[in-house]
């Protein structure tokens, strides 16, 4: 392990994240390094299959700092994919052309649940050498953001061996077999803890927790099989990274906007929401204990500059004015995108976006 | 049009609808009609195909009737599809086997807008017929329940063509052209006012609006592109059945509960709330003004019978106690799932539903 990492240039996200006033409002967007960019599209061809690229630490470093090269954004974002933790307890990840990621095993038996363990981290070796890796090219420009998926999420996958489009077996499994379910998300989040861990001893600077499915749950349900592990994952998290900083930890949940008061009590500095939570009244709920994170829907991107521009203007008024004050935290917001970025996006609208919100949130600032 | 139906024998359905006190919670399932049942293949088999079953009068009043010779419901409800609208405009509406539904033609530019228009309801006199008949069948065992798509449900599949994971083309319309989405949707809401008033003629005893797909919208663009729309087809409908008794308005937006103090306001009687809704928090939003109707999550169907007990009396429980004065109105709460039953229900489970929750909710109001 190294801790001769160059100092950091740009902190206005890491500022943001420790609710911390900054000049204008950081932005990053989710799944930045992807297939919207024709260089992503050379790199993985090179690497000859998604998973031959993200276990490969050159092209990993590679594409992680393509969008960085293209746009301005304020933080990259480890190249990886949530089912690595999976993947290491020898389920088998493989991403089929045109399809979605698969697991060669799924786990939907007494039998299969009772095999599960937290893997050894060595298996995984790859995805934080990545990390230092990248740390080191980014060299200082802007933070690193290590990433996993949320113990229900990896769950989901787990268990129906694939994505799903109304996570029959996931959700048969968890109310036939409650004590099953319950087994293998605390085997999870153990997992993910260690991971995450690993990755900040590597040289991550924030990391974040992707609950994509926590929105499917029922009301009653995301609180026991998804908050619950995501707590036990938070609780174990180092605080601090390789250079003493602290590490924010950021928790996304896709469509969990309606569980807010929910989540406002999490242990962790940033609660990301989508598209459909209004920011404003975000801010208002969680009060003085969460920056926020988001939230323009991925779809206006397909929309002309003009349109991309007056939509973000709309995301940063409803947040409203940031706090401006360096001497206290206060409210502060972090823009990003609902969910990740689709492939069908033209890379120029993308630079609209963050233009718009680079200059507007400024005048924002002042107004 | 024959105003000779026969009296109602279970009014409880309508009772909660209007916020009046009953001896137990009311329950129907959405798509109760369904595959799920063995004697629904049957028909549908002789049907030769989906749009072969809601078009013959005879076909459409027998699967309507199938689960409630089977389970005691408390409402029946039309059987028909959500796009019987833009099928009348022209676009030309089938199934193909194994896919859902498809449009022959898309509505994706200023030319195919500008050709929209309220279609003539001679066109839908099958749907209107059926109703009558189902109402006849009926003879009085329980209430009629007409439905539609919402205007942003339809158009949705109008744009698309089909379903849509990403509603990439429609979103991609609405934030380039929010000009023609609006034409779209004013065209829609005033095609789906005139149907639903047509069933309300033809016998229909409470109407629904589907949003199945308001869900996917942005804060901001759902209160513009749906609520708004849902608002105006609610302020043209017709208050009053053929028999002068009152028809109550269901609303129901899958993922809306994130919008509830603005759904809140309506001017309708029933709001359809999905899983992900916490129907106590709801009760409390929505205080005097609305009767609430759901939110079990289908896939606790999947589970053995004692656990689809354990889960319809937590849905039952989260609701508390409706008012029981039968002199006056106040929160009542009709039970339902959160969304379509799935195919694969186990039909012997939907028996242990119904028992529970009839049961149940008779001893929750002795409490």
């Amino acid at each position: 392990m190294t801790t001769s990492f160059a100092p950091l240039q740009n902190d206005c996200f890491l500022r943001a994240c420790l609710r911390q006033a900054t000049d204008y409002t950081p932005l990053w967007l989710m799944r930045q390094a992807g297939r919207y960019l024709p260089e992503y599209k050379a790199t993985r061809a090179k690497a000859g299959s998604f998973m031959g690229l993200a276990t490969n630490v050159d092209y990993a470093t590679e594409v992680t700092l393509q969008p960085l090269d293209r746009f301005p954004l304020d933080a990259a974002i480890l190249f990886s994919d949530i089912l690595t933790v999976p993947d290491a307890m020898g389920l088998g990840l493989s991403f089929a052309e045109g399809e979605g990621p698969r697991f060669a095993k799924a786990v939907r038996d007494e039998a299969a649940v009772a095999q599960l363990a937290v893997p050894d981290m060595d298996r995984l070796r790859y995805v934080f050498d990545a990390v230092t890796s990248i740390r080191r090219a980014l060299n200082g420009r802007v933070p690193l953001i290590g990433f996993s998926g949320s113990p229900w999420t990896l769950a989901c996958y787990m268990v129906e061996g694939k994505g799903s489009d109304d996570y029959r077996l996931v959700k048969s499994l968890m109310y036939s077999r409650p004590d099953l379910m319950h087994r293998i998300l605390a085997v999870n989040a153990d997992a993910v803890a260690q991971y995450l861990n690993a990755q900040i001893d590597a040289g991550a600077q924030a990391v974040m927790i992707f609950d994509s499915w926590g929105g499917v749950l029922a009301d009653g349900a995301f609180q026991q099989f998804s908050l619950a592990y995501t707590r036990r994952v938070l609780a174990q998290l180092k605080r601090t990274g390789v250079d003493g900083q602290a590490v924010p930890r950021i928790v996304f949940t896709k469509g969990g906007g309606i569980w807010l008061a929910d989540m406002k009590n999490l242990d962790c500095e940033v609660l990301g929401l989508d598209w459909t939570a209004n920011l404003g009244q975000a801010r208002a709920m969680v009060g003085d204990s969460k920056a926020l994170q988001g939230n323009l829907d991925p779809n206006v991107l397909f929309a002309p500059p003009e349109a991309v521009a007056r939509e973000a203007r709309a995301v940063l008024d409803s947040f409203g004015k940031p706090h401006t004050d360096r001497g206290t935290t206060g409210p502060t917001h972090i823009f990003n995108l609902g969910h990740g970025i689709s492939q069908h996006t033209p890379p120029e609208h993308v630079a609209a976006l963050v233009e718009t919100v680079h200059s507007y949130s400024r005048s924002l600032r002042l107004g």
